[in-house]
């Protein structure tokens, strides 16, 4: 067991330099020896270096990649890299922890998980939202029985605006983009596999998203193999700030958040008792989870225990995205089954 | 305009004693005049009409409908009676308050509904919720401009406890005994008809209820002509007590109510903050929506203005009802038309 | 054990009307026989008799006391006649609920009190909110060790509005018209005497109020024997509504209530999340209180029990706003000893 | 107008690092240049300094006094040196960051503030709590007239545990250690200065506190000069966590903060609705606060605009104070300008 683990972060962008300062600042058992990115963008990770005091910077990740001296990697590039990053850090011997998506195309996804296999190193998938303290303790209460059998599980998750179009085209559709959050926390509360999707979609915010292909608006009904069933709200715009509520429900009771407020205050006069806004940002909501799942990456390398969201946990996701854009389109319950068939 | 309005109430039990007591204690504007009970039932009228001072009491409604000084009845005696009592209020020219459903059957609707409107009287359907405080002010919000353009409508409705099996075999199953409510607050609040309606049901509470051709658990997407989104989420057991929660979702906000508890104090320890129980019991949760919807009637008839809750309003969520269960049976949406046609 | 008590009324004025509501219709073991008024206002006894099916009125309150078939009066007369009608009530052999307070004037409350107990009736003294479901809850919870060794009690209480400046007059200033109430709750959550007493007093909410010789606004410590240290925050106005909040803060935590909305709805928008507006009437805000007591004083007698609130609890009260003028007026700590030692 | 401020920090213990980590990461006007530590500690100065990528450490901090590219110094070094510090860096020509309080004596205090006056540098004392979101909200809302006039302040302060008994006995007593935050909020909130003040103390927790001649509890009056009223609740001991809450009460109504749990779920079953435990570590629940305050002062250098915590706002609180001892001990009001006279 080693005491602390070497690490390297490719790419230093918005999420590759939070990564970095949870790593350096709050995860003792962790030493961030170096960052990578692109030439055109070195700056970047110069900066962050400097501030964070990281021993090495690099517009080369093959550097990485071939340092004896680095246990893992953090895998914080631009999404359509991820795939081959994987397979060439997994044939280095690191350890890897790669944002998600994994890949839209599940034949990529598939290649790249074949190669962690292959080569026995620890693979862990972005899905930060487990690790909210909010999130996480409405699972550990189910686990720990506190709702009785589970019945029901709601999930409203709705952003305070819509991505500019020009994003909204090559996101691979809300399911792909936004939904995917919720997919995984559904089958983490759940604990089972989705067995049935039924969509109803709408434009209700931006005609131009609807003229983009996509829709803005969702409501989706999953029916697990455990009989557990499971409601996203979608919604890309949401004036009161970012909506992100998850219940569940069983036979004892029923656990829930609320939404965060920016400030804890009530004014309280003849019009009623006025509360703060809801917080508005998604890095702010859910700063805490990034530090965590971090956190666990590193102690599962350290006392090799089991990652906690996996490559095929990563995976499953984008098959249900791609059954609920089935059902949207042909507007029937699509079985997840009808995907993994095709798939073959 | 007449100062106060006589009324007589048709049926003791226990919604008649509540609508009893609100009119004479509660509704200076009514003059409750007469009880009418079934022979067998009597000493419950007896018995209302002594602690509420009500100077008459009979075992014949006619009596009620015979009598010259009363204006309007309200008819709270079972189900099954509803529609042919109406009928014989509306050829003696009262005006009438009718518990809901009118009937299951919507031959029986429709022939009640032609004779209050051959007669000309007023006639006002039970659907008591509307008047709710907290369900009238998220109308009022919504109609006021506060959540700019209406998007989704959820409702969560859940019982405390599934009522005896013996009821559910003649209740008219869930859709028609439990979330017909729910379905007139849909129309309510979303101010629009449903277009089609997609349910996924389960028996997840007690196989008796399935054994007896039930589901007690549903989740229900409905989908309006003005292209709003509603969903309602049933169940027939709700451990923490009675749990009846609203949510209106528009372009510039939500409005939403709580639960209530039965008292609002917190205990905080090093465990955490403790609050109250919810409240458990319909009457308690409903009391105050019961005396308003009844001041609505009466005012309408000194007024002469529009019932709040009309004979149509009494029909469409029969509609509804019947529309679910075929979604049900058949696993796919269904369009409220194909009812409809059905009728014809 | 007797099975049902019967009970007269004198004094239909708003609290009598309100307990004979109670009595009639909420309080099945009680028998609410006859209700006496003054002849000049013997039409509003007429109203609710006729209203609740009372069987008598009278407008010679003596007719009650005489009455054999009588139990128990309820005395809701104006506060200048309760000293003198316990008396008689107590020589005619009835159980005695009577309004708070008792009177002004300690020697007087000594008479009436000497007289109960000579005639060994039950006397019961109308400090309703000791029976309101939050405070009693708090006390439940600190008898039950829920908040360990109690510390504190923190008593906030304010009007929404001051009354007229001639009540104001002739009200005995705000800690006997007032403050008694908080001093009762204080005694109530301690299970202790007062020991001592500071009043911080200032007229802020109408000079008015001042000129009249009394204060408006109030802050007061009060010490307890058993050390435990109680404050009480009084002001006449508060704009936002009737707020009565109570806390106990023991070794292992603290109980508390909140204010009660009007309705239990939140609007959110991109302002904040708005609440309704508090509750602003004391008839609305205690309504169950005065339920609950009137039944624990039926119940005390049909069990021959101890009556939760005695004559010693109304009478402390009153010196302790007797200690409270005291300490306004000499701006000091005043020992409740000062005042007794002065009354002998 | 300058760009970026160079920085120094004095003391590299607790809130020294929080203020480097604070000012490198967060705060991007600030160059955080040097940081010295004593040379026994100098250690947690170099892991500091590596971690944040601080170019220069000493254990001399002379050096950073004497360093012409430093523009300012944040003292973070133990009470007893940050009189004479604050003096060597106003001869030095930098704008001071003084962590709380100066000084406990009041003499030295004034020797402090003279040299600042003289050098005619900013020095920002470090009431940090003025600057946490919610608190400033309250501020803002009472600037804005949203409470209408200013009636009260109420103010709960109650820490998690006591201290080591051997720190009590060096803590210069409750008044001094704990209450000290409280009484600059009081000030901050009624934009006043205090007249007198009343105390009730209490031994509550622990009894060695009160044989190290110390009190663990007490209830505070203070009443300012404009005829606001504040009161202040301190307990060494919360068995629920860390209680801060203030309320300001107006003519048109009041703000208040409720305090902050650990996290935002509701476990809700049939023993009622259960919410998080609160915060229980001050460097959690203020840790938003540390970030403003330095943000403040940099911003202030930068423009050249007024401190919002002077020096004086560090030595009012300090006679505060002391006036609040007087009180305890003499059990009476105490006027603030007797302390004073005292001083002269």
């Amino acid at each position: 067991m080693k005491a602390k683990i070497n690490i390297g972060i490719i790419g230093a962008g918005r999420i590759g330099k939070l990564h970095a300062e949870n790593l350096v600042l709050r995860i003792p058992k962790a030493n961030l020896i170096s960052i990578a990115e692109k030439p055109i963008q070195i700056e970047a990770a110069r900066n962050c270096a400097k501030k964070l005091g990281i021993p090495n910077i690099t517009d080369d990740y093959y550097k990485i990649l071939t340092d004896k001296e680095i246990d893992a990697v953090a895998i914080c590039s631009s999404t359509d890299t991820h795939a081959q990053i994987i397979i060439e850090a997994a044939k280095a011997g690191k350890h890897i922890f790669c944002e998600k998506p994994i890949d839209h195309d599940l034949a990529k996804v598939d290649k790249a998980l074949k190669a962690v296999k292959k080569a026995g190193v620890k693979l862990q998938v972005g899905f930060n939202r487990r690790f909210d303290p909010d999130f996480a303790r409405i699972k550990q209460r189910i686990l720990a029985g506190k709702i009785g059998d589970l019945r029901k599980i709601k999930i409203i998750s709705r952003d305070p605006a819509p991505p500019p179009i020009d994003y909204i085209k090559v996101s691979g559709g809300i399911f792909m983009d936004m939904t995917i959050h919720d997919f995984d926390m559904a089958r983490f509360l759940a604990d089972s596999e989705v067995d049935e999707i039924f969509v109803k979609g709408a434009v209700m915010v931006d005609p131009n998203i609807g003229q983009a292909g996509d829709i803005d608006t969702a409501e989706i009904i999953l029916v697990f193999k455990n009989r557990v069933i499971a409601t996203i709200d979608n919604c890309r715009q949401s004036a009161d700030g970012y909506d992100q509520r998850v219940e569940a429900f069983g036979s004892k009771g029923k656990v829930f958040n609320k939404n965060r407020g920016i400030d804890n205050t009530i004014l309280s006069s003849s019009k009623g008792e006025h509360a703060s806004e809801l917080q508005n940002f998604f890095l702010e909501r859910y700063a805490e989870s990034y530090i965590i799942e971090m956190q666990a990456f590193i102690n599962a390398i350290i006392n090799n225990t089991k990652i906690p969201v996996s490559g095929i946990d990563g995976k499953i996701p984008i098959i249900m995205a791609l059954a609920a854009q089935k059902s949207h389109q042909e507007k029937r319950m699509v079985k997840l089954s009808e995907i993994k068939e095709n798939m073959k």
